[in-house]
């Protein structure tokens, strides 16, 4: 039906006959010429019909935004003065000798310029809104970066292999999206949170090297950036340890990044451990962009009278910290009691600061609520260690560690990007030697810190039962940015030491074997070693094509209440249907529904 | 961790230092010698330990099958007399220097090479029976197979492009599978059985070509090769008609066939239409590879006294059909017997036959008890047709066309692969010119032949109401070996059309509404001319592998009833969950569950 896309046209089809198709972007008449807009996946182009050609004029006359037009015409040159050096096809022009009206268009439910348009209505007309350069512009980024990573995988000998969508409902599964058996009266699947288990037996199956692009589940309360279902990229490998595989898939990333966007990326990437990345930015996944830092200043707070410092600071599971803010003297007021209410959000009772005036005053020099507070040789210690200068301010953070690192770890990043610290470009990192486990205050019990199947470090293996909080784990996380893009670990290969995480976590015997049992029966099989990660693949195209939310590189994406505004899913169904799976509802509407 | 995989080590790798991975295949002690078979993801490799090696000689003897082995040693050539011609690397064998015991393995539930396990045993140990090297590579050219269609996808300028999984319920949606929300009670989503719609949408919004490999889901009994999850191929464009689709998509089939099995396939595919397949194969899906093909008789039938024949020769529903098996005189009383049953699958009430002994003979030279019913210029009109030689025999099938064309297109395939007929190679077809409709007498109603956005030929528009029955269709079907291995159609992209054809299948105005309200508001903002293509991949990659089930070429199928004897999904869930979701069982068993 075409000869081009709109939006290959160029100067070396100058005189050439073509024909193309698309949408109607602008239509406009001009000195009795009718100028069109024709918009494609590859661009615009501009189409003059005039009245020399009166029929396809005349049908250019009834043209409004977003008809679908199939045209054919020569190329040429505009004329000078005309040419239009923002778009790429702004030197030339089609001129219109054939035109037909593929199909009509109702005004559309907004203009594709109009930057404005709420989002739920965006979504209820995705068709349209899919139509914005900038979305499509993201469809097409993503699906070269899928391919790239399919390339580099498939290079480096992985095997694409699919594994369940319906698979094993486990009691409990709080987070598990579930699906009515039909064939099994009261049994349910449920949807993958993620294929971990499957994957496991895939290197116990002997495939060595896996990945996939999957999809995967949780039903969850959506956060800004959570969706029903995302998308990963799963791998695992066989016989490779984390020093064979953190370089390999260090090197996907930089190969994706140069072929998609023709950005080096560090090599090798940075790493740190999960304790510095705390202390130093109260976080385990931190933004290297931002070069804030967390500075600790309990010791030096231990003997104070201010209970608010000295209670933390005496406390094994608090913290006192200091944030430096360079220049940061010259915030307001308003901006710090603004500050002070953007951490309560993470617990914190209050956010005391000194602005330094004049450094070589001393106390004169310095202004502080809490300055009365603070012994000389606190103070002194506070500036020397923070490197404070004049016109700099420092926060403070003073409570448990968790508050603290929270806190000022979501402080440190919000200045950063208000406050123009943010430095420009990719901060790859690696965090390692995480713990294996963390404490539940709320249900006395340790969980896993990244999930059951994560091998505990060789050397902490007696720790499990005798000392778990002081357990490391044999884990790896990749970090971008201040988002984590990747989670990995080596596995637990041994039968004897799954059942101990197990039971470390306060899984009974019974219970694992009714939920993992399957995995405990492959171990003492011949499991290999075997190690893998998981990468987020929506978070990671969103960082990679400048997106705001996740939802701007889903075609068809939910809203945070769990729904299409499309489709109008979810939706009701028949009581037929229902009694098919053995299933009925809790609360039955009132009257029978349509259909129903 | 490892040098080499070990079915790589070859000749040039003699006198070299190696350090593989991998499962004991086999052990055997000759001659006070240790010989291990090592396996690994590439092959066996035979490694031999001598007592001059204490050590890992010592190790070597408590190896057990299926033992996770780390091996370095050095690569020599065997000795004269003990080369192994049927395996890759039987040339050589690797000195074993150091042992490595990577993991221990009970005895396995079978032997690898055991090739009479029951199919409920190899599902339940999926992970040992992935490991039998058919399975492997039936895994690897999966891989290979996907990442070949990808590739030329890729080339031709499609857009990789995902679209949800959790999607709209319809009511009456039977084979639905059912997910009930949490965030909205009484609501529930469905798994799609195919992305139709949503690709559609994509076309709507401009993305001129998708493609995605996708997991779909249907919840019906399942047949011999049925998966209660499948994944598909799909695979949308716009402003190309059907004779730019065909070619680009036969196109495809060619480069994988090219690229995995290094076969040319025809160029261009042969195209039959739809009626034609009918009458010469009683099938829509013809196995070209089978010579034998039905042959009208229904004329010379109308006057015969035989009402058997008559009847249906008669009836405008009816068909009377001869089928000529060359060599088929050689069948015994006893095959006939059996194949009469087999017909009888399909609902026919016999099977007449004539075996033709001596031709020349005339009426005595022919065998066959519906002889005598038969005058001499229906049966020389019968023999001529059907250019029966001596030693032939000649079935015939009376019925229902229906009937007839199922039940000698099923018996043509039966001969064919239990009688020889059956030509080796590759005959994919296109079959055209579909019916917009087909009749269903049990619900007196039309139903569509492929989907309710197949679009009409435009000249049979206007039999949309006046004379569906005879609406030709713009659907074309790709046809591999007697498989219709992929569907695709024109779609309808005019809203006024596609209320039509609703309409014309019995669905009201409301219920177009509510099921497809979003498709058909699409339609007026601007839809271009599209259509596209669905594979069943599973089916390809099993023809492709030459397996017999589509079990064989999934990593985890399920069972005949939907479920996964791995994981023993599905599964009962705590009471807790179902209240979550606002649903409760209809039989709730008679005590609490564990965990319930």
């Amino acid at each position: 039906m075409r000869s081009h896309y709109c939006g290959e046209i160029n100067e070396s089809h100058i005189d050439q006959q073509v024909t193309v198709c698309g949408w109607v972007h602008r239509r406009r008449d001009h000195g009795g010429v009718i100028f069109i807009d024709l918009r494609d996946r590859e661009g615009l182009l501009q189409v003059v019909y005039d009245p020399d050609n009166p029929e396809p004029f005349m049908l250019a006359e009834k043209v409004r935004s977003e008809y679908v037009l199939r045209v054919t015409g020569r190329v040429r040159r505009r004329p000078e003065g005309t040419e239009n050096a923002n778009m790429p096809t702004g030197q030339i022009e089609v001129l219109g000798l054939e035109l037909e009206i593929l199909n009509h268009s109702e005004t559309p439910p907004f203009q594709l310029d109009d930057e404005d348009v709420a989002e739920e209505h965006r979504l209820r007309y995705r068709y349209v809104d899919l139509r914005r350069p900038e979305m499509l512009q993201r469809m097409k980024l993503r699906s070269k970066i899928t391919t790239e990573f399919r390339n580099y995988l498939n290079d480096n000998g992985f095997l694409e292999i699919e594994t369940p969508m319906l698979t094993k409902a486990t009691p409990e599964g709080a987070r598990d999206y579930l699906v009515p058996s039909r064939t099994h009266d009261g049994a349910f699947f449920a949807l993958p949170q993620s294929p971990q288990l499957f994957k496991q037996l895939l290197m116990v199956a002997g495939m060595d090297r896996y990945y996939q692009i999957v999809r995967c589940f949780r039903d969850e309360d959506l956060r800004a950036d959570r969706q029903p279902e995302f998308t990963q990229l799963d791998i695992e490998t066989s016989f490779l340890d984390e020093e064979a595989i953190m370089p390999m898939m260090e090197g996907m990333l930089r190969h994706v990044f140069a072929h998609v966007l023709e950005i080096p990326l560090h090599d090798p990437f940075p790493r740190m451990t999960y304790a510095e990345a705390i202390r130093r930015f109260g976080s385990d996944k931190p933004d290297l962009r931002i070069p804030l830092e967390l500075v600790d200043v309990a010791d030096v707070m231990q003997g104070v009278e201010f209970k608010v410092f000295s209670g933390p600071a005496n406390d094994p599971a608090g913290r006192v910290a200091a944030l430096r803010v360079p220049k940061g003297g010259e915030l307001t007021r308003k901006e710090i009691d603004d500050y002070t209410d953007f951490v309560s959000i993470y617990g914190a009772r209050g956010l005391a600061y000194i602005k330094i005036n004049d450094i070589a005053a001393g106390r004169e020099g310095l202004q502080s609520p809490i300055l009365k507070f603070l012994p000389d040789d606190a103070i002194e210690a506070i500036l020397q260690r923070t490197e404070a200068e004049n016109g700099d301010l420092i926060f403070f953070g003073a409570d448990k560690a968790t508050v603290v690192n929270e806190a000022l770890g979501a402080l440190r990043v919000k200045l950063g990007h208000e406050k123009g610290y943010l430095e420009h470009g990719w901060q790859p990192l690696w965090v390692v030697d995480f713990p294996m486990f963390e404490w539940d205050q709320g249900s006395q019990r340790w969980y896993s810190l990244h999930h059951p199947f994560t091998s505990p470090n060789e050397a902490d293996l007696d720790k499990l039962e005798s000392d778990p909080g002081n357990c490391g784990s044999r884990a790896f996380d990749m970090v971008l940015n201040g988002t984590e893009i990747g989670g990995g670990s080596m596995r637990i290969y041994r039968e004897e030491v799954q059942r101990r995480v197990f039971k470390a976590l306060g899984i009974g015997e019974g219970e694992a074997q009714e939920k993992f049992g399957f995995l405990l029966d492959a171990l003492h099989y011949g499991c290999p070693p075997h190690g893998g990660m998981a990468f987020g693949l929506d978070r990671l195209v969103m960082l990679m094509t400048g997106a705001q939310s996740i939802r701007d590189v889903m075609a068809f994406p939910k809203t945070q209440s769990a729904s299409c505004l499309l489709t109008q899913a979810p939706s009701p169904v028949s009581e037929a249907q229902l009694r098919e799976l053995h299933i009925k509802l809790r609360n039955p509407p009132g009257k029978e529904k349509p259909g129903g």
